[in-house]
């Protein structure tokens, strides 16, 4: 099979600031064929993730840089539609970090097949893929949750942030979730059983904001947001509380460096941990993940969202859409 | 027997900023005759730590405040000189938390008999106490020390800081240590075997400094100062770093909240982990701590400084020098 506009996004320049339009392009190139041992696998879903923000940027940070005037990667799940390689047949479906494409040329060595479980397929992008897993390890590992617990969750409407909530109710604590827009307060209290939100865009002051609805303070902070947020919690936490530092959106697309909160003492005088974490750190954990995700969802224990966009045209609009909270859940593009 | 002029030193006001005489008052009182199952003890020597500048404050800590008008408290090693009690001959040394007073009369309740380890008996305000258990446990248990860690120390020639240095070095690690002045800095090459050492007082940039004495990087930041060093060290520490965060004297007097490093992602971005921890949560460990320092101290392999005041009279002095650094190793103040 030959495909001979094979359309993928492009960093066309680096971005300072909030990304646009202008620091993506689309590139129409022939794909070759395929060789012996190897497979064409075309994409069905692609992940658009805020860690991308980071690998924007020159600087080497836990993954190396896009390099500008080149494809851009990260996750996505494909079909091989043509194989020369046993392992993989016609119609299987993969996941894999050859994103921001529509088509590739695989070995075989960089697939994953997909475990039949079920569920849609860009479920492996979304609640048992990278963010359900960093849920997961963010809330359990890092975070040591026990039971009774009380935690708050900022960005908590989103992939990593959703999934954290309903896995800390299973495990029988008192949970408070912040998020951008009335509509997500209401579907965490309506639909994940959330005890209490704080809109951080309408509300007066954050801090007093989170107080009130943390009578008995907050044992683990699983943190998406950072700056302001971070420093609100540092007052609200318990003593012996943990923080489980996933993301910091909010300085993601900062072109200055904001200072820190002026109360870090907290730390010391309240015996907090602060433990930053990126889930390919603990892939390990990724079957007794599967495992336990697997049966929370069979049980319709554990709900998700997707916010998807159509299209590989529509995959800089998605990603930029992250950083202004339009997903509620997953964001994702279709790809077909 | 009859005290008729108990001198102690009382909290006259609460200080802003940096405490000086004017805070402290020293009262002579009588002290009633011991009663039946009690002793009275005469204070040999006390203890002035910087936490104790936190508890001048009225805002509650992890330990209440000192009470205005009231004597303040702290370690202490006394003897006891007359007894009703049979668990505490005369003569016997004691370590208890009644300092900053010349006599006091106990039940016997908050008294700890001190082991015979041939030592002198101030070595437990130091080596063999909280300062020797802070360094031990901070280093060990929340640094999660390994052989050849990179190791750094801020205030590294104080009381704390200069047993984080040797034990590092015992566990077999390359140790780099931050002090304010060149003796100091002599004191911590020639005689505990640091590796490097920077004069925060007077390099030009603590940052770029601290870079060029630590090619490898650091694994265990052993913290005691807060402010210019965490922001310096957030940026020198190595993937999977931990940071013991033991004091902030930095802060302590401190008139209104400085701002924070801006430069936290680094937690995230290198996993770092950020513990804050108080000695008395680890107490538990103080057996084995005792066990393990008094064998290194037998063998000679760890030693010690003391910097020592003379007289109650002397005490305010004494803990008012903490904070620019007048004591290489452990302040005390004698009281006979």
């Amino acid at each position: 099979m030959s495909i001979e506009n094979n359309k993928a996004i492009h960093l066309r320049q680096r971005p300072e600031g909030i990304p646009s339009e202008e620091h993506f392009e689309l590139v129409r190139t022939p794909l070759a064929k395929i060789k012996k041992g190897e497979v064409l696998v075309k994409n069905l879903w692609m992940s658009v993730d805020p860690y991308m923000r980071g690998r924007m940027t020159e600087q080497k940070s836990y993954v190396e840089p896009f390099a500008v005037g080149e494809v851009l990667d990260g996750g996505a799940i494909g079909e091989v539609i043509e194989s020369d390689n046993p392992a993989f047949a016609v119609g299987s479906k993969v996941a894999h970090m050859n994103g921001w494409r529509e088509y590739f040329v695989s070995n075989g060595s960089d697939l994953q097949p997909l475990p039949d479980m079920g569920v849609p397929v860009q479920a492996f992008l979304g609640v048992l893929g990278m963010p359900g897993m960093t849920a997961y390890t963010g809330l359990l590992n890092i975070g040591e949750l026990k039971e009774d617990d009380h935690v708050f969750v900022s960005a908590a409407s989103g992939a990593v942030g959703s999934i954290v909530c309903q896995i800390a109710k299973l495990k029988g604590c008192r949970v408070v979730g912040s998020v951008g827009s009335d509509a997500k307060a209401h579907y965490l209290m309506s639909e994940l059983g959330v005890d209490a939100v704080v809109n951080y865009k309408t509300t007066d002051n954050l801090r007093s904001d989170i107080i009130k609805h943390c009578p008995n303070g907050i044992d683990v902070y699983f943190e998406n947001v950072g700056g302001e947020h971070f420093e609100a919690l540092l007052d609200v936490m318990n003593d012996h509380g943990r923080i489980a530092l996933c993301g910091m959106i909010d300085q993601y697309n900062a072109t200055a460096p904001a200072p820190g909160p002026a109360n870090l003492a907290q730390i010391l005088v309240k015996r907090l941990k602060v433990q930053g974490f990126i889930v390919t750190d603990h892939w390990d954990s990724y079957p007794a993940f599967v495992q336990e995700m697997a049966q929370w969802i069979q049980a319709e224990q554990v709900s998700w969202k997707e916010t998807v966009y159509q299209g590989i045209e529509e995959a800089p609009e998605a990603f930029i859409g992250l950083f202004s909270g339009k997903n509620t859940g997953k964001m994702l593009v279709k790809l077909t």
